[in-house]
C-alpha cells in the first residue's frame, strides 16, 4: 500500500510539474500518471506487475475509497475557502449578468441536446433520461474557479475590473452549479418520488441559507476567539477541517452528496476576513500537493482511457461545452455593457472547466449516471478548455504574462563572485556576460548602461543594484547577474554597497518590461534577510532556488 | 465515516488545547477524546449510539487502519525531519556520554526487570520472554525529541549549551532506540531463526548507513534543483512525502517496520540546510493538527482504559522508567563534566517520553508482544513523564518561562481608542487603566513612568511606544495597552507618531522581565504591515488574535 501510494504521488507530482512547465494544467499530468501506472499502459505491458502493485481486492479498494472520499471533501472545502462572496456583491450587475447567462445558456443547450438526441451524447439505453439530461446540462454549465483565478493572476488581470467580473461570475456559476448537481445526486438516492425530492431541495436550500447568514455571522465571531486563545494555527485549522467534515456528514444525511456540505462550509469560512491567508495556504498546499495527486492519479488507475476513448463523442461534448459557455458569457457581457474585446476574453476565461469538471464526472460515474465513455469525453473536454483559456485570453487582449525576474535568468549569465570592484567595471563585466551568446555590440550597450548610470545611480538599497539599458532591435529581455561578497559602491540611498547586481537589457519598444522586472527584484529583496539568504548560495541552482523561495506569492 | 472523523478530530483538538492550557502535553487531551468517545465512557452510557457512530465492522476498521498506518509513517517522517544530525557532532563528547548512558542504563534495568520478574511487568504466560524483555527494555530507553524540544523552547533554553546537550543526547537515543525496536518487530516476523535475523539486521544497518551518507549527499543536491525548477513548495513537499513512503515500503519489504524507513528518510532530509523551515512547518502542522488527533483519538476508541488500568503495574512501570532514565542521564552528565544542577535538569528533560512511547506501545500491542494492561501502563507513564519534565526543570534551574507580551494582556486593561493626545496624557490614561483593579498608588506610578519617559523617549518606531516603570513590591508584570488611530507623538527615531502604546509595569527586583517584554513587542512589530493588521482589530479579542498571529514562532 505504501509503495503504491508513493508511486502515484511521485509520478503524479512529476508529470504535474512537467505539464505546468508547458503551460498546461497540473491535473493533466496527474491524470496521465494514473493512466501510465494503471491498466491503460502499465497493465498492457506488464499485467502481473501491475496487479501486484495495485491489487484490486476489496481491502485495498476500501482504503482507496476512504482516502478518495476524504480527498474530494477536502478539495471542495478548499475550493469554497477560495471564494470571496463579498466580491460578488461589490461587482454588482455586470458580473451577475455574465454569471446568469453564463450558466443559463450552457445549461439549456446541454439539457436540450441530451434530452433530444440522447444517443449522440452517449446515454445508455437503461439510464433515466431526466437525470441524465440534468446532469449533462450541469456538466456544461459548471466553471472552475481555481483554474480561472490562476490564469488571471498569470496575466496580471486578477485585480482589474475585467478580472473581478470573471471571478464573480464564476463564483455565481459554481454556487448554482454545485447546488443543482447535489440535488441531482440526491434525486438518485431518493426514488420515493416528488415529495422526497421536494424535502431534500428544501433542506438543501435551508442549509445553504442558514450557513451563509447565521453561520457566517457566528464564524466571524468564533475565528478571532480561536486565534486569540489557541496555540498557533492549530485552532483555526482544526476548526475548519472539523466543520467541513460535519457539513459533509450533514448533507450526506439529508440525502445530497457530502461535497456540497464541505463546499458551503468553505464558502462560509472564506467569507470572514479573519480567515488568514496563512491558514488557507496551509490547507490548500497540502490538499493540492498531496491529496490531489493521489485522487487524480487513482482515476487513471480505474478507468482505461484508451479503451473508452470515443472520438465523435469527445468532439460533440467539446463543441457543445465551448459553444454554450462562450455564447452565454459573451451575450451576458454584452448585456452588462462591456466592450467587445473584453467580452470574448471573459468568454474564454469562463470556459475553463479544470479539476471541478473531473470531480463532477467521477461522482456521476460512481452514481451510475454516465458511462466510462462519456466520463473520458468530459475529462478531455475539461483539460482542453483549461489549456486553451490562458493562450486565448493572451491573444485577445494582447497581453503579456507578468514579468518575473526568475524566468529570465540562466546559468551562463550568472557569476558567483564578480571580479569588478567599481560600478563601471561591474557594468562592463555584466555586459560581457550578457552579450556572450548573442550578436550584440558590447561597447554600445556598455556605453548606454553607463550613461544611464551616471544620470542617476541604480543602487536601490538592501545591497542590490539594477543597472539597465534599453536596446534597439532586442526582442526578449536579457538579464545578467553577478554577486559580490566584497560589495561594490552603487550609490544606494541607504548607503550600503551592492552585493548583487542585476543588469537588465530590455527591448527599446517595450518600456514596461524594465519597470516590471525592477519592481519584481525590489519586491524580492524587501523580504527581511533576503540578501543574506541569497548570498549563502554557492551555485546557480542554489541562487535560483533562493530567489524562487523569496519571491512573494501572487496575492489572491 | 465523515461524522465520526469530524467528531474525533474536533474533540481531540479541543481537549488537546485544553491540556496545553494547563501546561500538559496535547497528546493527553487527544487520548482523552478517544476515551470519551470510545467504549470507556460513551460506550458505557449509550452503547447503541456508540456502535452506531463508530461501528466495528471490517469496512470501517480497514479504512481506519489505512489512515492509522499513514499517520504513523508521516509522524515518524516529521520526527526525523526535526532531527539535526550536525548538532550531535558539534556537541561532541558530553552529549554522547549523556546519550549513551541515557540509553544503556534504562535499557539494562528494563531488560533485567522484565527478564527476571516477568509477571511483575505484565508479561503474558505465552509470550516469548526474549522478545518481551527486549521490547520492554527499549520502551524504557526511548526518548521523545518533540516534547523535549518544546519544553526547552518554553524555558528559553533551546539555544543554550545545556539545551544542545539534551537535544543531541535525545537524538542519539532516538536513533538507537528506533533501530532496536524495528529489529524487534522484524524478529517477530522472521521466525526462521538466526540467519534470517542476521540478514535483517545487516540490511537495516546498510539502509540506514547508505541513506545517511550517499542519500544525504544526493538529497542535498536534489533539494535546490527542486526549489529552482518546480512551482512553490510543491516540489519539495511532494519529494519528501514520496521518499518517506518509498523508505517505509522498503523497510517493510526487508522485514522491519515501515516507520523506520520513513524516520530515516526524515533524518536524511532534515540534515540538509536546503530543507526550508517553511516546508518543514507545513508538514509538521498538518501532521500534528490533523493526523495526530485522528491517530491518538482512535487509540482511545480501541482500548478500554478503565478496564485495563492496573494500578500496581502502572506504578512499577513508572518507577522503573524514571529511575533508569534519570540515573542514566545524570551519571552520563557527571561523566561528561557538567555541573550538578544541570545534571538533574538534563535527567528530567530526557525523561519525557511523550507521543513516541505511545506509538511504540501501540505497535507492540498490535504485534501481540504486550497486553492492553501493559499498554495502558506505558501510556500513563508517557504522559506523566512528559508532564513533570517542564515543571521539574523550571524548579531545578530556577528559571522562568520565556516572557511573552500576549500572556500579560487582559480585556480590562485594553482601550481601542485612547482619548489622550499627548505623551503625558497617554501615560496617565494607561496608568489609570493599569491600577484600576489592583491596590497601587496611581500618582507615584505615573510620576515614575513620566520621569523615565523624560529621560529618554520610549517611541521605538513602527508606530509603537513602550513607556515603562519598575515598581517596588510588584510580584507580576502589569501591562496596559491603548490604540490611537490619531497617533500620539512619542519622539520615535523614525519620526512616526505612536498608534499603539504599551505601558509595562514590572517588579523592581526583576529587571530582565521588562527587557524581555520590550524585545518581544518590538519583534512583533518588526513584521511588515504589523501595525496595519493590529489597527484593523475592533475588539480586544481581535487585537489579541492579531498579536498572536504576528508573533514569530520560536525558531527550532
Amino acid at each position: 500500500m505504501l509503495l503504491s501510494l508513493g508511486l502515484i504521488i511521485g509520478l503524479a507530482r512529476l508529470l504535474g510539474e512537467l505539464a505546468q512547465r508547458f503551460r498546461q494544467p497540473a491535473v493533466l499530468g496527474e491524470l496521465l500518471a494514473g493512466v501510465i501506472l494503471g491498466p491503460t499502459v502499465f497493465g498492457t505491458f506488464a499485467p502481473e506487475w501491475q496487479t501486484f502493485l495495485f491489487p484490486r481486492d476489496t481491502h485495498n479498494a476500501t482504503v482507496h475509497q476512504g482516502i478518495g472520499t476524504l480527498a474530494i471533501v477536502l478539495f471542495l472545502l478548499v475550493a469554497g475557502l477560495e471564494i470571496n462572496l463579498s466580491v460578488v456583491w461589490k461587482q454588482g450587475r455586470s458580473a451577475l449578468k455574465v454569471g446568469m447567462l453564463g450558466i443559463l445558456i450552457p445549461f439549456t443547450t446541454g439539457f436540450a441536446g441530451a434530452w433530444l438526441t440522447p444517443l449522440l451524447f452517449g446515454r445508455e439505453p437503461d439510464a433515466d433520461p431526466m437525470i441524465f439530461s440534468l446532469f449533462f446540462a450541469t456538466a456544461m454549465a459548471i466553471s472552475a474557479l481555481p483554474v480561472i483565478a490562476k490564469t488571471l493572476m498569470d496575466l496580471n488581470l486578477y485585480r482589474t475590473d475585467l478580472g473581478m467580473v470573471v471571478v464573480s461570475a464564476a463564483i455565481f456559476d459554481d454556487l448554482i452549479g454545485w447546488t443543482i448537481f447535489s440535488l441531482i445526486l440526491g434525486m438518485i438516492g431518493a426514488h420515493g418520488g416528488a415529495s422526497n425530492v421536494g424535502m431534500t431541495v428544501a433542506l438543501t436550500l435551508l442549509y445553504a441559507g442558514l450557513m451563509l447568514t447565521v453561520g457566517r455571522w457566528l464564524v466571524h465571531r468564533i475565528l478571532p476567539l480561536l486565534q486569540a486563545y489557541t496555540h498557533g494555527q492549530g485552532g483555526v485549522l482544526g476548526f475548519t477541517v472539523v466543520l467541513g467534515l460535519f457539513g459533509a456528514a450533514f448533507t450526506e444525511h439529508i440525502g445530497i452528496h457530502a461535497i456540497f456540505g464541505s463546499f458551503i462550509v468553505g464558502v462560509t469560512l472564506g467569507a470572514s476576513r479573519h480567515m488568514h491567508e496563512r491558514t488557507r495556504t496551509l490547507l490548500e498546499e497540502f490538499v493540492s500537493f498531496i491529496f490531489a495527486p493521489v485522487f487524480f492519479g487513482s482515476i487513471g488507475l480505474r478507468v482505461n482511457f484508451l479503451e473508452h476513448f470515443d472520438g465523435p463523442l469527445v468532439l460533440i461534448v467539446l463543441i457543445v461545452a465551448c459553444l454554450g459557455k462562450l455564447l452565454g458569457a459573451v451575450i451576458g457581457a454584452r448585456w452588462g455593457g462591456l466592450p467587445i474585446r473584453d467580452r470574448w476574453a471573459i468568454g474564454f476565461a469562463m470556459n475553463a472547466r479544470g479539476a471541478m469538471e473531473i470531480i463532477l464526472g467521477l461522482l456521476a460515474l460512481e452514481a451510475g449516471i454516465i458511462t466510462q465513455r462519456l466520463f473520458v469525453a468530459l475529462v478531455v473536454m475539461a483539460i482542453v478548455t483549461s489549456a486553451i483559456s490562458g493562450p486565448m485570453m493572451r491573444w485577445i487582449l494582447q497581453r503579456r504574462q507578468a514579468q518575473r525576474i526568475v524566468s529570465h535568468l540562466s546559468a551562463a549569465r550568472f557569476r558567483r563572485e564578480m571580479t569588478a570592484g567599481t560600478r563601471r567595471d561591474a557594468i562592463a563585466e555584466l555586459v560581457a556576460m550578457a552579450v556572450a551568446q548573442v550578436d550584440l555590440n558590447a561597447e554600445a550597450i556598455e556605453a548606454a548602461a553607463w550613461s544611464r548610470e551616471q544620470l542617476l545611480a541604480t543602487g536601490i538599497g538592501h545591497g542590490v543594484a539594477i543597472p539597465h539599458a534599453r536596446i534597439e532591435g532586442l526582442k526578449e529581455p536579457i538579464v545578467a547577474v553577478g554577486l559580490s561578497d566584497g560589495g561594490i559602491e552603487f550609490d544606494a540611498p541607504d548607503g550600503q554597497p551592492a552585493h548583487i547586481v542585476f543588469l537588465l537589457l530590455t527591448p527599446l519598444k517595450d518600456p514596461a518590461v524594465q519597470l516590471e522586472l525592477s519592481a519584481n527584484i525590489s519586491q524580492i529583496f524587501r523580504e527581511p534577510r533576503a540578501l543574506e539568504r541569497v548570498q549563502r548560495s554557492q551555485s546557480y541552482t542554489e541562487f535560483l532556488a533562493a530567489l524562487k523561495m523569496l519571491e512573494p506569492r501572487p496575492q489572491a
